[in-house]
């Protein structure tokens, strides 16, 4: 156990960066509260990975002292490292009740939904712990039930924003706790951790309300069926498409696996108002007038397996865009997800779909705040100290200023890394150490078995393929007993390489004939000798480098 | 050699979608004519692939039919296939100057100048072939040099506008040669080939002057050094930087191959005026004022080895950013490169320089026609048919919109993919035939050995690694001789695999007692056999599938 130099502190385990997502912590004294716990999807380079989670070493080694798991909101990147999480460390987690829900079918198909504590709070709960008493206050976001967290210390008050926006005139009639955040403010806020996602752009988000007006007039001029595609999670966008469909006289079908589980919990929850007979099942499809028709799906990103990639496939059992269907993306592609949304695009134009994408339709407005919107929070909150949190470094920067522009001191302002800690007591604040952080791959079953040593095998092997080379000699001569046997992988086109790899067979047999001769039976430099050998070999008949695994069987 | 049915017929051999890059062909009874011959970068799903070319079959089929290689510009999706192209078809190539230098460069690396035979155009050039005569006109763009080329054959004029934009303020003082163009359009036009890649853009560009203001703007605010990074075959962006350098009294220091040679052969040929002086090495930054030094480099589409990348992760051998220091990106990145792009961003502004990047800067202006310019092109050259090139689907798409807008017929407009051919007879226009396309793979010394199964097994080796296991049984009997010896690649950290290794092991000794009992000592049968066990074993251990290799050694 470490023992704490100082009262109260403030890590980042995740959430910045390409580290793991998001997972903060707020420590005082010997109570430890973590916030969050996401996970994130490797991209292209992390071969063969899954997932993405945090390194929460420091948790174990303090595991005594960790108090609870306390979540802001139902997004993935906040709770889909918790199954992982919850396997090392059994924490009592603490959520609103749609992002309870959420975390419930996480926790069944990970077969834990009976081993974890799970307690329902709302923006009006207040726990205690010890000298610390946590409070919470209503934001907005691209899904609904979110909220912000306050852990009054005796030392201060920390905020910590979840992701939020200002959304003035929400869907759900629910708008963020404004009074409620003037009064924080007003009664002293020592930290302020808040969420820079989008602090590089300017002005304030138009209002959800906006994309709801817009999917009902391209649901009105649809001449046949409409396709609409969104994040599933965006329960909102879900009961203004749900909402355009009633409008319009259209039915609406459900596809996707997520977008199923997601408007069950909501519609349970009641965050979702989801007229009788509305939903119909795909099959009843053929039945009706494709003007009656509107089918909701996920893979709005491009994922190549959801439902909108199968659908731009002409691969999906359900049902297929038809020519003057229309087709809607009512979503704007993360970036790195550029080229799988616009090649689905391309593909619903091959099918003669009428298709809107882009943002300049009107079709998506984002769920992070901007910076007039992170401005106003900064304003509401009036903290001492600052630490712009969930970003990459140019975003923190660009919040950094902000901050300073609405009258926090620079000297006042964190900009941490994953593993760092600021370290208050009272009455400075300190930057000056870090905890153990990083990222932690799952492949299939195995967590934290894949690391760099195996990724840089799967780059080479990736680029380059292999060749095995077999030798079989005598055990006591290092005498050759049969020709070389090769086999490549992934290297060249088999006919091609043909005349090569009889290259290959040519130069092993050569290096044991000189190797024999310098230092005798040793397989070991027999084998390096060959290998050494055949990359010289490659290389100058190629310019590649494929990786060579040389047996040497003695027998 | 294919016989034609047709007298004119005009075929896209790449430049559409993923295959290749820009080639598109004319032919005129048994003239043939090709227009470009690019190259294309691989994404990353292409492991180990250098450059994707085109598939060329037609023209190896007809080679002696094929009279020439027009190249409209120096980009390298015009021009980068060329060195492969002229290996397998030495044609006669027709160019103008910076784009014949930019050309020798390439050809000078691959040992081809010698053998190619080049012709010096400009826009006041007439070739004839025949009865055709091919005839130019200057055209706009990110380059300079470019131009559109006319066909005139018995049937009617074919125009290839190039990549175009109107900039009617050109750095160069060299509009586009709109009154040539609607010369052109008066004498009529059959067909018109005209790119889209900006076709889902609204309006007009600005033009490139208006970013030689702002750099000059941002080189008078820096407080010291200012680090500059463009394509460095924007040669008129690069006279702006020397500009804004002189401007602003700092001396130049180019870093980047590229950058060098670009800037070499352009002022060779009087594209850029440099004062005497102007360029420093790069040692001599030491000894400047850093209010006095500008620095131009390559790097800014985020390549991991190009000189921005290097400075970015305090890599350059060169010079280093340092505090307070100014960095411009002037560009804008490609589809696919933002995440590269904003990585570097990231770090630098780590390394506390200030960072001038995104297009609300001004620092960037795109070189493909908009909305209103593609329209402008099609109104001045009033096409009877509309082929809309270089591009993905739905930019051929929208540009169909477009050219409907202004007046063509629906049914007289052809997208078309590659290895589709559009055949006019003077009266009428069928697209019904194709001829063989497709993208063909270089990989280090070798172009078109690495095929679909290659990748398929360089994917599988990637995403999960391999094992290689080794039996040596008993000739005669089948008897296992000795211990399975199983060794793995990119599988798993090996500390944890130990055990699983062990059960592999055990699993594959279990197998050959099986085989033994059913079929003998049939090497195949027990190959496979122990195969589908340890397949098996490691599903179920690990839900992962690594390629497995059994050695079944005889003896």
């Amino acid at each position: 156990m470490t023992t704490l130099e100082k009262e109260l502190s403030i890590f980042a385990l995740g959430g910045i960066n390409e580290i793991g997502k998001n997972m903060y912590v707020v420590q005082y004294e010997d109570d430890i509260f973590v916030i969050d716990c996401g996970s994130k999807f490797p991209d292209e380079s992390l071969l063969g990975i899954d997932l993405i989670i945090q390194d929460i070493s420091y948790l174990q080694d303090n595991k005594d002292n960790v108090r609870a798991l306390i979540i802001t909101h139902g997004h993935e990147d906040h709770i889909g490292g918790i199954p992982y999480f919850l396997k090392q460390l059994n924490l009592p987690m603490y959520a609103t009740d749609l992002t309870l829900g959420l975390i419930e079918i996480k926790l069944k198909e990970h077969g834990l939904l009976r081993s974890a504590e799970m307690h329902l709070i709302d923006d009006s709960s207040t726990l205690s712990f010890g000298s610390v008493d946590i409070t919470f206050f209503r934001t907005n976001h691209s899904i609904p039930d979110c909220v912000g967290i306050v852990f009054l210390t005796p030392i201060g008050a920390v905020v910590h924003t979840g992701d939020f926006k200002f959304d003035l005139t929400p869907v759900n009639n629910d708008p963020p706790d404004i009074h409620k955040m003037a009064k924080i403010g007003d009664n002293g806020v020592l930290v302020l951790l808040s969420e820079s996602t989008n602090a590089e752009r300017p002005g304030f988000n138009p209002s959800e309300l906006s994309v709801g007006s817009h999917i009902e007039e391209a649901f009105r001029k649809a001449k046949r069926k409409v396709f609409i595609s969104t994040f599933a999670s965006n329960v909102h966008r879900v009961q203004q498409v749900v909402d355009a469909a009633q409008n319009t006289g259209r039915k609406l079908v459900l596809l996707g696996r997520s977008m199923l589980n997601v408007v069950k919990v909501a519609s349970e929850l009641g965050h979702l108002d989801i007229p009788e007979g509305m939903i119909i099942e795909p099959y009843e499809i053929k039945k009706m007038n494709p003007q009656n028709v509107a089918v909701l799906c996920t893979g709005s990103q491009g994922e190549p397996l959801a439902a909108l990639s199968r659908l731009a496939s002409a691969n999906s059992r359900h049902t297929e865009v038809l020519p003057d269907d229309t087709v809607i993306l009512a979503s704007s592609p993360i970036p790195g997800n550029e080229t799988n949304v616009s090649r689905i695009i391309d593909q619903l134009f091959r099918l003669k779909a009428n298709v809107i994408y882009g943002t300049e339709e009107g079709m998506h407005v984002s769920g992070h705040a901007r910076q007039e919107e992170l401005k106003l929070m900064l304003t509401l909150m009036k903290p001492k100290y600052f630490i712009p949190i969930h970003g990459e470094y140019r975003m923190l920067h660009k919040h950094r200023e902000l901050a300073q522009s609405v009258g926090v001191e620079q000297e006042n302002i964190f900009i941490i890394n994953n593993g760092d800690v600021v370290d208050f007591d009272g009455a400075t604040a300190r930057q000056t150490r870090s905890v153990k952080a990083g990222r932690v791959f799952v492949d299939g079953l195995g967590v934290g078995d894949v690391g760099n040593a195996v990724l840089r095998d799967r780059r080479l092997l990736s680029e380059e393929g292999m060749l095995v080379i077999l030798i079989t000699v005598n055990k006591e001569n290092g005498q050759l007993l049969s020709e070389p046997d090769t086999i490549s992988r992934g290297f060249m086109y088999k006919p091609d390489a043909k005349e090569l790899i009889d290259e290959v067979n040519e130069t092993a047999k050569a290096a044991v004939g000189n190797v024999k001769g310098t230092s005798g039976n040793d397989a070991t430099a027999m084998r390096q000798h060959i290998k050494k050998a055949v990359e010289t070999l490659l290389y100058e008949r190629t310019k590649r480098r494929p990786m060579i695994l040389v047996y040497v069987i003695e027998i």
